[in-house]
This record gives C-alpha cells, sequence and structure tokens, in this order.
C-alpha cells in the first residue's frame, strides 16, 4: 500500500517552519509497513493544491493531506476537498459538540468562525478531533483512501496515532514479507566508539540493516529486519539485539522511543524512592525533564534553581568558603549542592548540576562547557566531571542528559570503569 | 520564476531527518524574491527519482535537486541525471585538484572511489564544492534551469549563497516587484478571537496578505506584501503594521523569531530587575526558558520548584491553613508563593505558577488544566487563573507561556481587562 502525503503551507515552502508533519507522518507509516515513496508540500494555493490533489489522487493507493484545515480566511484545504470531490458541505452535529466542548472548558466565546468548523465535506466520514477545532476527514472512493488532517502538530499526531494509522492497518491486504525496525536508544558514547565496539558488522547483522542516529541526547541505533513470517522476524531481531547488548549493553537505557527520564521515573516509582535535584547551569531542565511524566509526585518532591552564590549558600547550605575557593563551578561544590538538597528536602536521593553554559563566561581553566554532576544517597556521595560544547542550549539538554544517566547508572549499580 | 526543489534521501521519506535543506533553499529563494510553488522529496531509487526530474523539468523554469551525490552505492543521483540528460561522465581536472587538496589537508589516503567523483555529467557546468568532494551541476537547456547540490548541509549552504542564487540573480529578467514577509508573534488569545478583532481583513489588507500560523505558544500573523518598489512595499508594511498594532497590539509580544523569553529578559536586563520563579506544576519550565538566554545570571537570581506541600511550606513560606482551606491549586496559594520566592530571594519580582498538568489528577471543581499564575512586586501582588487543556506537556508549555506572558504585560503595565 503506497502512500502519498501532501503537506499545504506557506511557512513550509518558505522555510519558515520545518516539515515535521511530513516526517512524523512518514515515520510512523514507515514504522507499520507502508511504503512513502514521494511526498509533496504545496503553498496555501487553490489552483496548486487542486491539481496536487489530482496527480496524487490518480497515482497513489492513499494520499494523506496535512496542513490548511484552520478557521481562517488563508486556510483553503477544505475548499478544495470540495471542489475536488464536488461534493458539498453539511453540519455535522459531533463536530459541534466538540467545538462547544473544547471553548466552553477554556471560558471562551464561541465565535460564527469557530462553528463554520463543523461543517464538513458531505462525501467524508469526520475524524474527530481531541486537541482542536478542525477535524479531519476520511474519504473512500474508486478503492483508494483520500485522508485529510489538521497541521497542528498536536492534533495531527494524536489523529495519526488514535485514528489513521490502526484504520489503514485493519484494511490493507496481506503482506508479502514482514519487516520490523526497532530501535535502542544509547547515552555517553559518541557514534564512532559505539561502530568500533560492534566489531564486525556484516557478520553481526547477516543482511539486515543497522543506521546509527546521533542527536545531542546521544546515539539511536535503528535496526531494520526482514523476513517470511513475523515469527522469523522477531527471532532474527532478537538474536541480533541480544549480540549487540553483550557488546554495549551498559550505554542501552531504553527502546523504541523510550526517554531516559521515563526510564528512571519507573525504577524510582517501583523502589519507592524520591528525589530531589539542585539546579544550577541547566535552569530547571532536569526537573522540567523529571516531571514531564504523569504521576511524577510519586518519586519528585522539590527542585531549586540555585543560579546565585546567595542561593546555593541559602538553600543548600553549600559552604561560602568553598565557592570562594574552588568557584561555584566545581566538583567540591557539585557534591555540596546534592548533599545539600537531599538532606533539606528529607529524600533517598540528592542530584546536582554546576557547570558553564556559555557561550559567554568560560576561562581558560573552566571552559565553555565544563559541567559537574553530583549525586547522593545515604551511602554514596560522589561527583563526576564532563565536557560539552559551546552551545547554550544544546549544552544544557546535553547536561540534563547526563546527570539523568548519571542517575540510572547509580540506581542499576552501572560503573563508569570501562 | 519559479523554482521547484526536488530532496532525495530515504532518511527525509521516512522521517528519521528533518528537511532542512529544503527549508534553507526556500528560504533563501523567497527572501531574494523567487517563487516556490511546490516541493518535494523521493527516496534513494532511480525509478521515481527519474519520474520526479521529467514531472519537474517540464513545469517549472528551475529545478534544484539537492541529496545523492555521496561516494557510496546508495547515492544515485549523478546517475540519473547522466540517464535524464542522455549524456555521459567525462572527468574533470578542476575537480579532481580539489578533491585531492580535500584529502592531502586531512593527511588522508585518496581512494578510487573519491577519485570517481571527478567525474561530472558532460552536460553539466561544474560547481565547485569548497567543503566536500561532490561537485555540484549547473544545466542549462531548453530555455530551463536543473542545478544538482550536495544533500550535506553546510555544502549545500555554501553553494547556494555563493554561486546559485547570485547566478540565478543575474539571469532574471528584472523583477516586476519587490515582496516583503514580515512576522508578528502573539499569545494569549486563540486564532479565531484575532481573526474577529482584526475586522474586515479584505479593507485591512488591501492586496496584501495575512496568514495565521497557530502553535503551542500562539498565534503568528505573516504578513506578506509586494510592491513595485521596495519603498513602496516598506511603506505598506508600516502602514498595514501600525493598523494591526492598534486592533491587537496588546496581544503582540515580538516580531520575526522573538520568543517571549527573549523580550522580558532584554525588559529586565534594561530596568535591572531582577526575577526569582516558584513553580510547581510546570516543574522548572519556566525557570528553563528563563536561562535559555546568554546573561540569564544578570535578571535570574534563583527557582524552586515546589512540588511538594512541605516544599511550598519550607522553601515559600506559603501558610499550611491555606492550603489545607484553599488546596494547593487555588488563587491564594498561587499569590503566596510569588509573595514567598520574592521575600525570601529579596529580588523585585516573584513569579509564581500552580495547577493541574493531567492527564490525571482533576476533580469536578479542580479540572486537568486549572492553573493559577501569581506575581509580586514591591507594590502589587496578583494573581490570575487560566484554563488549559488534557495534555500534560502541552499544559506545561502553555503555563510556561502565560506566565511569561503575565510578566511582560506587568513589566509593561498592560492590563488584562478587555
Amino acid at each position: 500500500m503506497k502512500v502519498y502525503i501532501i503537506t499545504i503551507g506557506d511557512e513550509i515552502l518558505i522555510g519558515q517552519t520545518l516539515n515535521t508533519n511530513a516526517a512524523f507522518i512518514g515515520n510512523i507509516l514507515t514504522q507499520n509497513q507502508f511504503e512513502v515513496p514521494k511526498t509533496s508540500v504545496v503553498g496555501d494555493n487553490e489552483a496548486e493544491i487542486l491539481e496536487e490533489f489530482k496527480y496524487a489522487f490518480e497515482k497513489y493507493d492513499v494520499v494523506i493531506v496535512t496542513g490548511g484545515l484552520g478557521p481562517t480566511h488563508d486556510d483553503v484545504t477544505r475548499n478544495c476537498v470540495v471542489k475536488f470531490f464536488n461534493t458539498e458541505l453539511v453540519n455535522n452535529n459531533d463536530v459541534l459538540t466538540d467545538i462547544k466542548e473544547i471553548f466552553s472548558r477554556s471560558g471562551r466565546k464561541l465565535t460564527p468562525t469557530n462553528e463554520d468548523q463543523a461543517n464538513v465535506p458531505k462525501i467524508a466520514e469526520v475524524i474527530r478531533n481531541s486537541r482542536g477545532t478542525a477535524p479531519g476527514m476520511w474519504i473512500h472512493k474508486n478503492k483508494k483512501y483520500f485522508i485529510v488532517i489538521p497541521g497542528v502538530p498536536y492534533e495531527m499526531t494524536e489523529m495519526m496515532e488514535s485514528f489513521v494509522v490502526p484504520k489503514l492497518i485493519s484494511i490493507r491486504k496481506d503482506l508479502k514479507s514482514v519487516k520490523i525496525i526497532t530501535n535502542l536508544q544509547t547515552t555517553g558514547i559518541p557514534e564512532s566508539h559505539l561502530y568500533d565496539r560492534l566489531g564486525n558488522i556484516e557478520e553481526l547483522l547477516k543482511g539486515s540493516k543497522l543506521a546509527f542516529l546521533p542527536n545531542q541526547y546521544g546515539v539511536k541505533l535503528r535496526l531494520t529486519v526482514e523476513g517470511l513470517t513475523e515469527d522469523e522476524a522477531h527471532d532474527k531481531v532478537t538474536e541480533i539485539e541480544q549480540t549487540i547488548r553483550g557488546l554495549i549493553g551498559r550505554y542501552i537505557y531504553g527502546k523504541e522511543t523510550d526517554t531516559i527520564e521515563e526510564v528512571v521515573a519507573k525504577i524510582l516509582s517501583e523502589r519507592e524512592l524520591k528525589i530531589a535535584v539542585a539546579e544550577s547551569c541547566t535552569g530547571g531542565l532536569i526537573s522540567h525533564r523529571l516531571t514531564n511524566i504523569n504521576g511524577s509526585s510519586n518519586y519528585y518532591e522539590r527542585g531549586t534553581v540555585t543560579y546565585s552564590n546567595a542561593a546555593k549558600v541559602e538553600l543548600l547550605k553549600v559552604s561560602e568558603d568553598i565557592i570562594a575557593e574552588k568557584g561555584a563551578v566545581s566538583i567540591d561544590v557539585a557534591r555540596q549542592m546534592a548533599e545539600g538538597i537531599k538532606a533539606v528536602s528529607g529524600v533517598d536521593i540528592g542530584l546536582a548540576v554546576t557547570g558553564i553554559m556559555g557561550p559567554t563566561g568560560g576561562t581558560a581553566e573552566k571552559p565553555v562547557g565544563l559541567v559537574f554532576v553530583g549525586i547522593c544517597d545515604d551511602k554514596i556521595c560522589t561527583a563526576k566531571e564532563f565536557r560539552f560544547g559551546n552551545d547554550r542550549l544544546l549544552n544544557k539538554e546535553r547536561t540534563s542528559q547526563a546527570a539523568l544517566e548519571m542517575l540510572r547508572r547509580h540506581l542499576l549499580g552501572i560503573s563508569y570503569d570501562e
């Protein structure tokens, strides 16, 4: 089943917005064994859109269109659907109810502009939108499928995951071979070192494919395996994954879309441990990541963003003398911060970071990118030095990742000695 | 002059890499008054690429192809060019010299695979590559232009800036008009309400274009104006922007790519004001955003992520009785948190949030999405209620935006009364 993706929006064409929607849709379809041979982007222009609809609907089994469904005059996708399928708009009561509920929840007044979004092309089955006011459309004609979803990313992803992909899976014919894609999430080791540790990669893979995909949090390993049956493919995946884990297991913190905060949150919750975090250079990012998970109050007690020296002394009882002697960015201060936050909050584990994020503020002795992470529990109180780059935001992200990885290793008893 | 952009690469199609190349090319062309009506992405597949070449070269004045020029077996673009233009490869001495120089500079041995990259389709004028081994190609045939450049971003950007764009500018006929794009960033008001407040939009725009681009932080207004001269276009922009500001100015926090944290950071720095932040539900996100800016220690003193009630009482001196009586998520607690963080840290402004981010933890009386933001300075201590949705991460982002907008309005004396 070949799927063609059309993204509508001038902001993508003129490069003001990256096309994350096509990336998300391409990714979720590929993960689910659909083929995406081509995608396109067209502007908010009726003639261009209609021509693109014609081209795509003639040539492909499934067309997914995203964008241009907003309530204002520059959104023309719905009218193009009406023209292209020679249909008309009809008022949909379910959609109107959804829209009214969204507005009543936020206590805002419903305008005629919003109410108009409940008018849907007659030919379309409606895809309800739980996160916004524009409904999606599912059209089945000439044995083909034409699907239209909003361009707002969080509305689009929800509709793809909960409606479009499951429905496409349910209607497709049997597959000839089964492809399985699995991802292993690593952190704390560069791409080239991972590659070297895996040794003879052809022998390891025996025809399967392994992609190394680095980002600011680590390197994702994407393994693609094919088999005649689902069982055969699964067996191959299991075998290769086991070999990989034997070689680099300590660096693998999760699978698929796991984040390191989810992984440590699970361990902390299961063991009924409470944590508190003292941040300087990351400015709250570690606490933000730890509280992104539903139920985080089960394991997260409090955090401080102790940016100034005064805050470090007052809130964490860091020694003024140590700050004067070693500097606020030092292994001693990181250790004292972790010790201090643990003591004042009465938790099981204290985690702390201090560092220089840049782009300015570095010295020859303490350059931009220098970071110390401290961790303390009832038995151990330790700290470790890291060195990152010159980009402030990347440094904050990498530091938060290093701190969460240090927490993971601490919880699982994985040493940093190689 | 209409330009069509083709990006080649499986990694883009399956969503593992964002198409930053098409965004860059679309942006630089639009800035230079070229029109980009459509772009596409195809995989590393000869048949698909050839079909796409045919479609694009028939329909557009200029085609720019990027990607698939690497030295390994999965890069097929050069062979597709040879087939499509029915030409042959010839060895180019300039390119060979470039390649040899790159290798001698890095001290690496030149392999036959690299040397082969000096073979270029006979029909093409070579675009030298100062940053890599794959040359670009400039083909002029049937009064049309077919341009092929590498997909490695820093090689592509260099070729676009130093060769492709200047050359396209030099060959185009005189421009009939000048186009200017400007962006206004709004927050705190939904797209439909903005639209309604702008009144008769056709009269306002007089032929110019206004796009409404919503995201989790607000709605960006993108204004596109054309004029016969640069002065005329600028005058039109100024006039329309003034009218828009007259109608919805209070919601506009910045221009172009401004973020609200940059805007408040600038005001705080200029006025030499210090801020401290007490967060509950946002878990550190507000502090994270405020410290994303270089030099944030000039205005940011400290923050607390006072998640537990104990932390609110101990660190912020929130009254235990008030928590028991009104609940931790209440307008009184928000106000007391702001008051408390200001007092303990001795800053000019205290900012605080408390709320229920979900997806669980809501009640009929206090549903998921309920948020209170408090702000205090030496004169005023106030708090305000907000209602967001059901998605935890979106709620955190929206709450942080609402708090920073409340800070902006407080600093600028903009009231919430409408």
